[in-house]
């Protein structure tokens, strides 16, 4: 019998040199975002089928691996027509939707505000390509019940804090507003209803540039004039900066048909939120040993539609895109309970981070010296028991040690073992 | 729209005093099994079906969780008349099958022997109960190429250490052998092919007690002389203790019919690698800090087929229950390879360690020190950047912080934030 002995397609083995540099990640993970105040909690990676299909989800709902019923449940379906009535759950494709159901589930157990964090694997049976798997883990903090900016600016704190004892500097981390986007396409007078259309084309400003989101939304049948004036919010002017520029533009409506003091009223909120977070990262900016500036960005669009706030993004130069990502979502917990909890959330995407890790030949640093004591193969009880010995002394004295028979090739074992990095290998003599 | 709130059937979410633990015992078996030169690798969750389906898994195999064929595949599968059709893999139900399905794959780029450890979540659709989960987490060291008996010393060695280390005290493992187990029902003269069905009968001494295995072995149609000789087998006799006494009679047939040479020679083998096990260990037993025992116990079974050669099972006063099993399987790797690969394994039941810590009161010591910084509820932009700059003070002396806004109802935030660790709550007043 020959089982098969590559992974399910698209998935991977993960070998120890890769692992030591994920385990050392969660390490620093844990250990950051906890010295910030966020708590580990873990959910199942399975979760019922219509939580993941309630349209939340976008298009990983499309992408979910669905487990089959089971028993009696799955005989008793057998007989219907659908594929769907075989299926009772699935495997998780992020993070988000396992916490919102945890929150609703466990709120009476929980302090309030509720600051979570979870690493977790999660599953979207994508076309598999390059670097992209379809398993892999993502890592999320969260704030659930506090509707200030506080926890926007301890979520932006403290992933800028991670990146930064992670090694990485010099990134920027983009903020835009869910309702200032909005506002920007309605000031521009797109027709009712295309704020969609609009901003799925300038999501790929970073592919197209200015000039393609221009090219596309002319193609896509949008007024010239309107057009003309949404770019012009992406355009520093006359020494004012992004931020200035849409201020300006949205609460002085210079006379422009549409724009009226009722408008204007209604940017004031997201506006000050917005300014908030700038202030107070500003604050503390220069304790965060990481270089890095954060930047207002009015066409960044996050593409999740449940975002209902402040929406954010690093991006890094190592990785070529953007390695976390973002924002609040104040109305995902009510569809678990009659509850409004206001909540917000940034995640960082761990495989990126890990890639980035090993692309710039990162090692991790060894607590514990390694040693690799090599003893005659076939040793006899008393040569064996005194390898042991030795090995339990040197393990007292703070060392890794592994024991192993010598190999007839002892420059193959010797070179396989300082891969792993024993860089102490000794032949081990029984007395 | 109303989601569905609670976790999947038979899975559980994990809240943060238990994830503390859980934390807390995975950092201390990857710090002491990597002291004893275990690697951390890992496996996809996902399994092809063919792989979990092999007979290799036992009663498991029952209690997979099947994964749907997707796009195409599904649309192809339906016209089919076989549920099993549209299946294309399964959640592991084990870290065994995965583990010899990778060494088989990735044997070229590691060392050899290769002790590997493995941390991850299983799924068995079992019958819900009480402490038994669905999705649980196994822990599994297991040593890849290594035919000696330094692999199985090496695991009860690190096993051992690692349950002191957790705290655990006067626990016993007990030692058999695959080919000793059989050689007893062989030499008891039970009738031949009926060796599985005494090892069932076997296994539940446990819960039945020697006088309910000799029921049973006579109600299933034993003769009555056999289930004699075979119960003397677990009776320590004049002074000698149970290893002497199958030695004995193994070895010193006194006669009997069909206990020639050629059977006595066979088991010197075992014998000898028992001997040499309990030898080993006790030569470095007294620097394990657990104040354990070995013993040679002819009525340890272990379910699974799949091993070959020595088992072994740790109980611990405080579970109730085996803790820690495993045992040599030099024949699964060749279901994935032409090559025999030797191998042993031993896997810590990690749910029944934390239930164990849980159940005693475990709380986990805490490396920072844990401040709450409470400030007023709808701070200014200055007043939120004061307290954050204080937070950062903290965090900069080693205390984890958590800066939240003071609730109406004071003592129950406090006591709340309590029962999270946060033992120094103060209020914050912005200058």
């Amino acid at each position: 019998m020959t089982l098969t002995k590559a992974p399910v397609r698209g998935m991977k083995d993960i070998l120890p040199h890769e692992m030591a540099i994920r385990d050392y990640a969660v390490g620093l993970i844990k250990e950051t975002y906890q010295s910030f105040g966020f708590t580990p909690i873990d959910t199942p990676s399975m979760e019922h089928i219509g939580n993941l299909t309630s349209k939340q989800g976008g298009e990983n709902e499309s992408l979910i691996f669905k487990v089959m019923k089971r028993g009696e449940k799955l005989s008793a379906a057998k007989a219907a027509t659908s594929i769907d009535d075989l299926v009772d759950s699935g495997l998780r494709y992020d993070l988000t939707v396992s916490l919102c159901r945890f929150y609703a589930h466990n709120m009476d157990e929980l302090p309030s505000p509720f600051k979570a964090l979870q690493i977790g694997n999660v599953w979207r049976a994508d076309r598999p390509q390059k670097g992209r798997y379809r398993q892999f883990t993502q890592c999320d903090i969260d704030v659930l019940g506090d509707s200030s900016m506080l926890a926007e600016v301890e979520l932006i704190a403290a992933t800028s804090t991670l990146l930064g004892k992670l090694g990485f500097r010099g990134f920027t981390v983009h903020l835009n507003h869910r309702q200032l986007l909005k506002a920007m396409a309605e000031y521009s007078g797109f027709p009712p209803d295309s704020g969609e259309k609009v901003f799925i084309i300038l999501d790929k400003i970073d592919k197209i540039g200015l000039d393609g989101v221009s090219t596309e939304l002319l193609a896509a049948g949008m007024p010239p004039a309107s057009v003309e004036t949404y770019l012009s919010f992406f355009k520093p002017q006359e020494g004012r900066d992004l931020l200035e520029v849409c201020i300006g533009k949205l609460t002085r409506p210079d006379g422009r048909e549409g724009a009226d003091q009722a408008f204007a009223n209604t940017i004031g909120a997201p506006i000050e939120e917005v300014q908030t977070i700038m202030a107070c990262i500003e604050s503390i900016k220069k304790s965060i040993p990481a270089d890095f500036k954060l930047a207002f960005d009015p066409a960044l669009v996050r593409g999740m539609g449940y975002y209902t706030g402040p929406i954010f993004e690093i991006t890094l130069k190592e990785a070529g895109s953007s390695v976390a990502g973002g924002g609040r979502y104040d109305q995902l917990v009510g569809n678990f309970t009659s509850l409004q909890v206001p909540a917000c959330g940034f995640s960082i995407g761990f495989e990126r981070i890990v890639s980035a890790l090993m692309d710039k030949g990162f090692t991790v640093p060894s607590a514990a010296g390694k040693v690799a004591l090599l003893a005659e193969k076939d040793m006899d009880r008393e040569a064996m028991g005194a390898v042991l010995l030795e090995a339990d002394r040197l393990r007292r004295e703070g060392y890794a040690v592994l024991v192993a028979a010598r190999s007839k090739n002892a420059k193959h074992q010797r070179e396989r073992l300082e891969k792993e990095g024993y860089t102490d290998v000794r032949h081990f003599e029984a007395p």
